[in-house]
């Protein structure tokens, strides 16, 4: 995280490939779903009115297309993967941030905030619904393995969910059950598309090993994210300023401060056992929590983790004998998930 | 519905049959969301009890183990049909009872009433990509074509919802547009569970005449669906009295009335123009616009409605050269929905 990470030109460019191919995917919802997504994605304004916000990193649609190159083939035949990744995780984002009463994503009102709950309840079930239609379109044995997949994926997103919904309710959350919920909420979407377009090429061996890399590249990834859920800036994360202390998130480096022992554990222990303050400005406070999370060692051992998680990742693809291009394309995806700064 | 009709025990048997395969596809999901799931189908407390409430007529279920037989395989061919269908109609069912605000369901608290919102949607959400995954592993291309079906169908339903939810907020809503709702939030899912057997046997031409049959029926039900919204007796419909009207429900003897014209119809829509009552107890108004409603003709053209939908539904029955008992049971099925009360 000292220096930020741009991604290799080919890769933006598959970024618009896939960003064209699932705005058409969506324009095939009907008009009430396609007004809440295209909002939700950026595409337009409350009123459905163009507009030009950033729609995100795309890094599951770049993942997508980069496993159907993996696997030799154009990366056009990874783009219904790519699609349906991106449903998936979009519908994640849009139930989540319901669930978890987030108002703001990306510099903007959150899909629920503008359209009521309903609404966004619908447009993620729609979202969901059309990644599997996306899949199942293509024909022939490959593009129902990957719809298997897709499918595996989606009801191990959603126990993550359901995991992280129950820590809140819980005074102790162990390291291992977070990184559990990690796996599930982050891992298996990361994996799923960074296999997706090796199995739509028919390539299981490339699948098996590209899904490792984007099991151990989702962990790096999580760790980063709540890293910057209490470190980052909020110009760049487009969330709150501590964000996540403020929820009293039992995020990975503050389940590791709180195994770790001593005074300063015990001290973020505690205060996370109190009552949420209701004055939203107690900034001066949860620096202070940042700072016995830091103290206990929640920091240092994220970025660790998260370092090793990463050379993880890339030795997965170790023995692939993939594409030299490819294989360069997908460690500059691992470097730049962990140096990333939004 | 002047007389209520039973199904034949082969049916009932079949229900017992699916109701099993339902409950140990539910015990694949994480904890958390196989409480809320196994409380929503009456299969246990709030606590995770074994309850015996009623957990529905599982029309679908039925409809998909008799669509595997009328493709001359045995009906077990269709059980991971008859899952999935039951699946995404109860994914809707706890998604919708959220958006609507429903807070009973027969004849107990609605899931989100009991578990809060976020593990509603939650449990909504994986018993829908729970809906897939089984059909999923069904091995080689029926398999595949019937997940097909089924990601089609659900994309359908939510687009039924979604009109219906859109409807809320509009003063006109014509009949064609009520009957175009009705067929997404009805009939797509009860004909898909009436071709899913015979998709999943890999008869594609007595899939494609039972969809057809399954469409009208899907019409029919939900005619005699907004009758009792009416006039159904809440000991039966588990559901308050007079409820559409109460939440001035545009259902579709309610548009067909406010269709016809005349002064029925003219103080209907002045009626439903006006601001709901906070006040719950205004039955006897309520009395007098049910009366308005059936005046205007509403209910009877909803009751032919409902028989000539049936009627359609058998007819499209003919040429496909059912065996004999699976056609006099599906014909079973067309009066049992027609003549139900609850």
């Amino acid at each position: 995280m000292t220096t930020s990470a741009t991604l290799p030109a080919a890769l933006v460019q598959g970024r618009e490939v896939a960003e064209a191919a699932l705005r058409a995917a969506v324009g095939r919802l009907d008009e009430g779903n396609r007004l809440v997504a295209f909002y939700h994605f950026g595409w337009s304004d409350a009123q459905g009115r163009p507009a030009a916000a950033s729609s995100g990193k795309a890094l599951r649609p770049i993942l997508a297309l980069l496993s159907a190159r993996a696997a030799r083939v154009p990366q056009d035949v990874g783009l219904p993967g790519a699609v349906s990744v991106e449903l998936v995780h979009n519908f994640a984002l849009v139930h989540d941030d319901l669930m978890d009463g987030d108002r703001e994503r990306r510099h903007r009102a959150t899909a629920w905030t503008v359209f009521g709950p309903a609404r966004a309840i619908l447009a993620g079930d729609a979202m969901l619904a059309l990644a599997h239609q996306v899949l199942l379109e293509v024909p022939g044995p490959m593009g129902a393995a990957a719809a298997r997949l897709l499918a595996d994926t989606s009801q191990l997103l959603i126990r993550g969910q359901a995991e992280d919904l129950s820590f809140e309710s819980r005074s102790e959350v162990s390291v291992d059950e977070c990184l559990a919920m990690a796996s599930g909420k982050t891992s298996a979407l990361l994996a799923c598309a960074a296999a997706v377009g090796a199995q739509l090429a028919g390539s299981e061996q490339i699948a098996v090993g590209l899904h490792q890399y984007g099991w151990h590249l989702g962990l790096a990834f999580q760790l980063v994210d709540d890293l910057l859920g209490i470190w980052g800036d909020p110009a760049e994360t487009g969330k709150p300023v501590l964000s996540d202390l403020r929820k009293r998130k039992k995020s990975l480096p503050v389940t590791a401060a709180l195994a770790s022992g001593g005074p300063a554990a015990e001290e973020l222990a505690e205060w996370l056992g109190r009552p949420a303050r209701t004055d939203p400005d107690d900034e001066a406070e949860l620096r202070r929590i940042a700072a016995l999370v830091e103290t206990a060692g929640g920091r240092s051992w994220a970025h660790a983790e998260a370092e090793r998680r990463s050379i993880l990742a890339t030795e997965a693809l170790d023995g692939l004998n993939l594409p030299a291009d490819v294989s360069a394309d997908l460690q500059a995806v691992a470097r730049f998930v962990t140096r990333r700064r939004d």
